[in-house]
């Protein structure tokens, strides 16, 4: 017989009973509010196109790197469950992929994505009973059943998720046509890009130099002059904030920054042109971007993130097969002190910069982020971010960051996700989190509940808001 | 008046009522479980010989690292508490000795120590009052005549444990001559050994010379051409698997690997012979013979584990007069991500391969460790170790790694110990602590209790006899 | 209407009713005993003038580093609440800087300033209403009627306080003046300084040359001679036990030690003097000079506190303006494993050398510190410090370093503070952790209360007084 579903509303709370009654009632005050999602990778051709979903392994399985992660390390094949590889699509049918996910489902237990997964499956599909071997095909038929109405299109959905801004990411050469047609639709939901120039300014990039062509292409721009190669991206900063970007994105494996000479850079960029430079060339190179950039923001406004840290691709034989995000990405050991030094001496009290950190390294959290954050007026510090995006992820941020950065130099909860489904649920998990550590604040008369209270309302709402200037 | 002494039916579980009573539950179904030792540095001769232990400073105070390290950090002298140095065994009288300790046993309050021999002397000997300078003779009394009992002998004492599997640790150069004895005993009780080749592994260690000869005569090859010693360590594997091993263990001070070509290795191993190397030359040596291990055991199935980040003999003046492990060994802070890759570039996705990763720098667990052994499907996590090994620590352990790596990507508990009297109590430890962990995700709505009941047995059974391959 | 401000009696306590009893009744043991405060930066001049405190912004607000450093963080002039810069004192009306950190004051909920702060306006200026805009002025008011009463004098606070022995820090080039008026006062208060010679240690100090000339001065000794800027350092130190000194403190970058034969030391300090040196070499030095002061603790018996791992004036432009202790100060990766090895090699085994270790670096709790104390026996730990000292940061403190090294390798607590009126705020944040950490221990069993109860007594009044040598 399946073991009964249900979500209980006290989850994530402290057990204490005392303490989860504070929990109970600061969490009451944040559950229903708006939902602001600054920062994240949902495609923006599903709100143009507002076509159907796929399949349950199409919409849900296989394009999730946490699930294929946890099984592929339990010696099961990616494409058996549904990823597809340089070759192609998964040749595997998506039913039986849906299978194997549920006869694996123990795997994830205690995992954010048990969390999140369960969340989706009562909230927005109505299952009352778990997902195992047994009911994988009670699960595959409702849900593909779902997906063909319209109460489960791409913009029904955002509604019923009380979605009120969600942020895409795109590449600097990207036509941005998908966010122009949203806007052009008439549809109120409020959908806007971010920009991301990594793949223009990483010359270690596999497509740097085709990248660079289609940016030449896209601005008009000579973007093999370094001149014109920063006006490139003034411009399609300008194009950017035209559909909506309040943020630029920096996903550097380091926080390395630099401040070169114009002439010096000029001269280091033709190098890297030439694809004659040394890896720390390459270093300093994207090191010096992120202090251009910084500059750029303090002209035009937009609010800087920062997400260091990401070894990708570490396992070279499935890079080899799969092709990027799917090699394995692992965090690396980051610092900030030194690194962030050579931007923070040029821009670090310029009042009209902001600047949002992130970490995979949470050694850093008190060590470095909140000594940094709680003195710098250009810094603050964004949520537990990827492997850390969990209930004892956040739990251990708001541990080690509050008491020095305090809750004003933080700036609320990102999803940072491309699973859509999953939105509601990762943000229920980050105030379920917010409101058991406030409770215990409370709890242990650190914090008045009235004081907790406004917290909880700015850690939600208002922060995220502010700090991402919506 | 001495205080009495008893263990609590709830120790190490949480303190809140409804948490605990679940955690009561959970452990309920675990504490009786027969104990496997996957992992550990017991004297075989204790099981081939069947001897009386000697007395109970010679048992259960001077081998005890944990103990002398105290001890000897709050002035206490070595020898005083029964420490033999390079010069021979110490000179103290055991009673002396045993009072020393009594006297200063409050240093170890909240320690791990504590709550082991606190175990083992009312599980074991069924003393009734906490030891102090006041019951010091009492206890010793107690012990030594106990000792001299059939009952306290290893066998009788190792079916009281409800040992299942008891692994050993030995060197390549071991004849194994207690192994045998065993097997050849008659006695059922399940001891086996484990492949630990760091003393022909490692250039740098200061026997390396005399324990390559020693290697030769034991396997008859040429251990001074590569390909001879190669063909010794794989005989050597085989000569342990016949008495029971399913494992190997290497004991690095980093977990630094490499992939030479054969010819490159060749080269490298003539230098090494030699004495004509750099200490960066010997750390590729040591790295490159992981690669090789892991590739021997993908032809033999031997499990790799892996114990870096101890530096050993931290304290030059003590080892000199008292030798290898009392020279204050201290953890290192350990890299894996870069240090694991060429090893895994080239086995990580080998179906037959399956290595067991240890630390003693906590700061891997969430940034390291959780991500590698959550993608690769060669690696596993070993619990919690050494410094670590404690109920602070294993908490630590499942709050830092479920949430990336899941329960299956670890393997149970290892106690690793030499104190024999103490396994059951490391066990108990261990159950107890996960016992407790679990109920805290139950109490919280992460995971339902019957998933719980089946992650508790597990962890305590099923993980270790399937990772270790028994 | 303003909101009611009170200390609540169970604050930083656990919230399991079972769990805060027992804590309840161990502070309750402690709650009373009079302060050691062995390490600080109070200003002598207070005690030897007894003069009046000036208004409640120069007191409480302008020279506290954590109130600065957050308003700073949220766009807040230094200028504007007190501040001085290079230039010369601020020109801010003080009841105007008031006001504006009274409006921000909830950027510290949460924070230790919060707790600090809250306590001294109940228990030293009998405040009923919390800090807010609203209450600004009569916050100034109160503060500024009491502060000119004699209730409220540097000596009346002293004993109000109950400390029993207060320790400052000086310069080796400082006269002591203070501390001899003190002496020569009758005034029975117990105020000792520290010797704490950075500033004629450390080359790269901006004010080095002017130091050794001060220091001869002072001494007498040809300061630029190696020998006789040893014996300088002798002298000084012996000036220093005069006036009470039981301790020396260095708060280098790092940890490093070195231990050059007299030879070398000697060439090397020649060319510090010149000027003409890498930073490897002013490295160097300051890790020599860590040795030689151990060489004189040991003949002396002042007990040495190590203080590495701040990367001091991050902020340029800010240090430019304001100076040091104002430029942003961060917290910095600090090894002690390699770093200490040269000082212990020659002098970690010598029953006459104290060293208390203190780290802005907490992954070095269990990972090195804890390990290196609970072996060697001239080492202990000092309490989370800084941006540690924090309720957060002490809980993971005793968490993290409480297994290896028992709590009798460490020191008690160091307010190490210039907010004189915080003193006994501070202490009651430790004591009220510490019981809090106790109870824990006790409610799991693993310590029974009366142990417990030894244990909070020695944590808060004899192990600070043994340490020190008090």
């Amino acid at each position: 017989m399946p073991k009964p579903l249900a979500l209980h509303d006290d989850r994530l709370f402290p057990a204490d009973p005392g303490t989860r009654a504070i929990a109970r009632r600061l969490y009451g005050l944040i559950r229903d509010l708006p939902i602001i999602s600054p920062h994240g990778h949902t495609d923006p051709a599903w709100f143009s196109g507002n076509a159907h979903f796929g399949n349950p392994t199409q919409l849900l399985l296989a394009p999730d790197h946490y699930l294929y992660r946890m099984l592929y390390s339990q010696g099961i094949a990616m494409g058996d469950i549904g990823v597809g590889d340089r070759s192609g699509p998964s040749k595997a049918d998506p039913r039986a992929a849906w299978r194997l996910f549920a006869g694996n489902f123990h795997l994830f237990r205690a995992t954010p994505s048990w969390l999140w997964l369960n969340h989706v499956f009562v909230h927005v599909f109505g299952m009352e009973v778990a997902l195992s071997a047994d009911t994988a095909d009670l699960y595959y038929d409702t849900i593909d059943a779902a997906l063909k109405t319209d109460a489960f299109r791409p913009r029904a959905l955002f509604d019923r998720f009380n979605i009120e801004l969600l942020a895409t990411t795109e590449s600097p050469t990207d036509t941005l046509d998908h966010h122009h047609a949203i806007r052009a639709s008439g549809w109120p939901g409020r959908v806007v890009t971010a920009y991301r120039p990594d793949p223009v300014v990483d010359p270690e990039h596999e497509d740097f130099q085709s990248a660079l062509h289609l940016f030449a292409e896209v601005t008009g721009e000579d973007v093999h002059d370094w001149k014109g190669y920063l006006n490139a991206h003034r411009k399609r900063r300008r194009d950017f904030m035209a559909v909506g970007a309040t943020s630029t994105d920096h996903g550097h494996i380091t926080a390395n920054t630099a401040d070169l000479s114009q002439a010096d850079a000029e001269k280091l960029f033709r190098k890297v042109l030439k694809g004659d430079f040394t890896p720390t060339e390459a270093e300093v190179f994207r090191g010096q971007l992120l202090t251009e950039m910084a500059g750029m923001s303090i002209e035009d406004g937009l609010v800087m993130q920062i997400h260091p840290g990401a070894f990708r691709n570490h396992n070279g034989q499935v890079f080899d097969r799969f092709g990027r995000d799917k090699g394995g990405d692992v965090p690396s050991r980051t610092d900030y002190i030194r690194a962030l030094k050579p931007l923070l001496d040029r821009y670090g009290n310029d009042p009209r910069l902001s600047i949002i950190l992130f970490t995979l390294d949470e050694t850093t959290y008190a060590r470095e982020l909140a000594p940094l954050a709680g003195h710098y007026p250009v810094l603050k510090l964004g949520p537990s971010w990827w492997f850390h995006d969990s209930p004892e992820g956040m739990m251990r941020f708001r541990e080690q960051v509050t008491e020095t950065a305090g809750f004003y130099n933080t700036v609320g909860f990102n999803d940072d996700t491309r699973a859509f489904l999953s939105i509601p649920a990762r943000h229920d998990v980050a105030r379920r989190v917010d409101s058991a550590f406030l409770a215990r604040m409370v709890a242990e008369h650190r914090l008045h509940e009235d004081d907790a209270a406004e917290v909880a309302v700015d850690l939600a709402y208002n922060l995220p808001k502010r700090a991402y200037k919506l």
